[in-house]
């Protein structure tokens, strides 16, 4: 091995040692091993002040978090062989957990592989770049999915808000044989198709899996209101359980053709309905309206981007919540969902608790949903863990 | 209404405005209105020091919690007609979680029933009182449950700790009907007999309902480890999601006859194996004897009662799961579960990830459970959300 040797400071190895994985610019010993040495995806062995292996970081030497280990064992590198060891270990894992081949492969740093996300839909593999390192392999990400999924497609999505950060342009590239514009999947059961090219993310949210399963026992032959819809992934599942009615509410018309696609797809036309519009001023409409919905899914995206958002956003999920409270049926139920690192389940749960007193309703926390194995959480690491979902019961007080 | 009234200091009725139930002694206005004229189990009308109503308490005029709002309307005091609205409120929301009536019906403060729990399998109810007030509403309790289930027996199994608090006496005593010692439920599709005489607080934790079906994915072909089984709640439901063999170990002759007894009535006999024994020994003695296990559920009771056991507890906790990720297989599942309500789950989380550090490997946590919907949180009441459980997946580091 001939790589370049990365020296920590004194005692910095400990977060490390503890589990993390994230190298801190001011925890290097920049006078040993200068950091403007390195070029951004550089991969370097990391040492303990007193010249200890820790592992094999690679680099991003311009940023605050300038190294991230890719592997404790100092022989054993980013390439090819890594990664298919590593796509081979999550493999494993979402094959236990899920009946189709349908799920976010590799979740980043918890599936050791820091700057890379891999959802699977079938046999089209989309993949999302985010680090420096990750970019200078790509093809060694190619093959060594040809090699572990046999896809018949690979498309990098890589239009991220995350790569700004590390210098790299944004694009979406079809990089191994066809992908199609609407990519079929199924989850719970149920029938998608999501647009992997030209939709959100990577085209599908796998993340709340688990919670859009536990609709079930509310929503059969009731009246269901799916706000912040995308292509459908909550209010769909909601018809496929049995809703009597479905209302869609998303600012997308591009989504909302996704919807009509995906009720189709299940013969669910009929009690499906797409609005498209703002979702706070859609919100007022059906308070006018005097309109009432049995059970209010509310899963808008991140309102909490920075920390600096922490007081608006908390103020923007308040008034979603409430305002959804304030349409439902007498014994409704709400689901409340975040995607917001920064928005804690206590102060999700505190949020809906002042909402429902302002309303003077009683509230009961049934269930509290978070994102699904395929999205494990790296204990050390809070930043894997973003996704919160309550479902609540408002009574009359 | 002929209540008496118990008035409030100034500002004391804002943590009742905000949602919560419960009145500290210290936020009586004494001087106005004497705890000391009060005996146990008696209601009174809760004013602020202005004179507002806030509802109706019923009150422990001893104890540092001398009263708990059961109800915001002042027309309805705590009496059959209001236990049997409560009952048919809190009914219908099991009925729409669950296919079988085999579930906590009341869950106190949550149920806006104070000091009352009621577990229901099929058609006998199990309850618990830890009020004087309720202890007073015994015949009406009575009457109201046979007013809305219909039972074929009703049992108090009042021999809790928490009624010592309340001066109240413990004891076991069938009130309608007939009881059998051993009483059926169905909990995930999987048959169950329960010892609702003789066995621990109820007879059964229906708490755990939803982290024992996610069991499923997980256990089929593998051998599993059940510590602290009880009668075998994990370990039997395990077995029938195609455990190859399944070892439940617990400390108590009595449980383990349950755990054989469950075995048979799904027969599973052949692949379910019960050890009596203090559960750290005996995990000392598997390990000595090189066994090793898939999948381990460590469910123990609550190491921590109180906030002073914080310390103690979690270093027990921290010895069980890392006893028992010293017996997994390579690829291991630990599902780690605690019932204690001072233990927060990132605590839970951070005592798992210094387990596996300490052992050099890689946590992923998968799955994080809570309490099903027939054990609804309270949001302004800290105290009835207790159940964590956290399904960890153990990888070489």
């Amino acid at each position: 091995m001939s790589l370049p040797i990365l020296s920590l400071k004194n005692n910095a190895e400990r977060r490390l040692r503890a589990g993390h994985l994230w190298i801190y610019s001011n925890e290097v010993d920049v006078a040993l091993t200068p950091l403007n040495a390195f070029e951004a995806g550089d991969q370097a062995l990391v040492q303990t002040a007193s010249g200890k292996p820790l592992g094999i970081a690679v680099l991003s030497p311009k940023n605050l978090i300038c190294g991230r280990l890719i592997s404790r064992d100092a022989k054993h590198k980013l390439d090819k062989s890594l990664l298919v060891h590593r796509f081979n270990i999550a493999l494993s894992l979402r094959e236990r957990a899920f009946s189709e081949p349908c799920y976010r492969l590799i979740y980043g740093d918890s599936d050791l592989l820091p700057g890379l996300v891999v959802d699977r839909f079938f046999d089209i593999a989309v993949v999302q770049i985010s680090s420096a390192a990750m970019e200078l392999h790509k093809d060694a990400i190619v093959d060594a999915l040809v090699q572990v999924l046999k896809p018949s497609g690979i498309v990098f999505k890589n239009d991220g808000s995350a790569r700004a950060a590390e210098e790299l342009p944004s694009y979406v590239d079809v990089a191994y044989g066809e992908v199609p514009d609407w990519v079929p999947l199924v989850e719970n059961g149920v029938r998608f198709e999501a647009p992997v090219l030209a939709g959100q993310k990577t085209g599908w949210f796998y993340d709340h899996r688990m919670n859009r399963a536990r609709l079930a026992p509310y929503v059969a032959g009731k009246r269901v209101l799916d706000l912040f819809s995308y292509i459908g992934g909550w209010g769909i599942q909601a018809a496929a359980f049995g809703a009597s009615e479905v209302m869609c509410v998303d600012a997308s018309g591009f989504a909302l053709d996704g919807v009509e696609r995906n009720a189709a797809l299940n013969g669910l036309s009929e009690s499906v309905v797409a609005v498209e519009g703002d979702v706070f001023a859609a919100l007022r409409e059906l308070k006018a309206a005097e309109e009432r919905f049995d059970v209010i899914v509310a899963d808008p995206p991140a309102f909490i981007k920075r920390k600096k958002d922490i007081k608006n956003g908390e103020a923007a999920y308040r008034r979603l919540n409430e305002q959804a409270m304030r349409l439902l049926n007498k014994d409704g139920i709400l689901v409340s969902a975040s995607c917001s690192m920064h928005l804690a389940e206590d102060n999700l749960q505190n949020i809906l608790l002042a909402s429902s007193r302002h309303l003077d309703r009683h509230l009961q926390i049934l269930e509290r949903g978070a994102q699904g194995p395929d999205h494990p959480v790296h204990p050390a690491i809070a930043e894997t863990r973003y996704i919160k979902s309550l479902t609540c019961r408002l009574l009359p007080s």
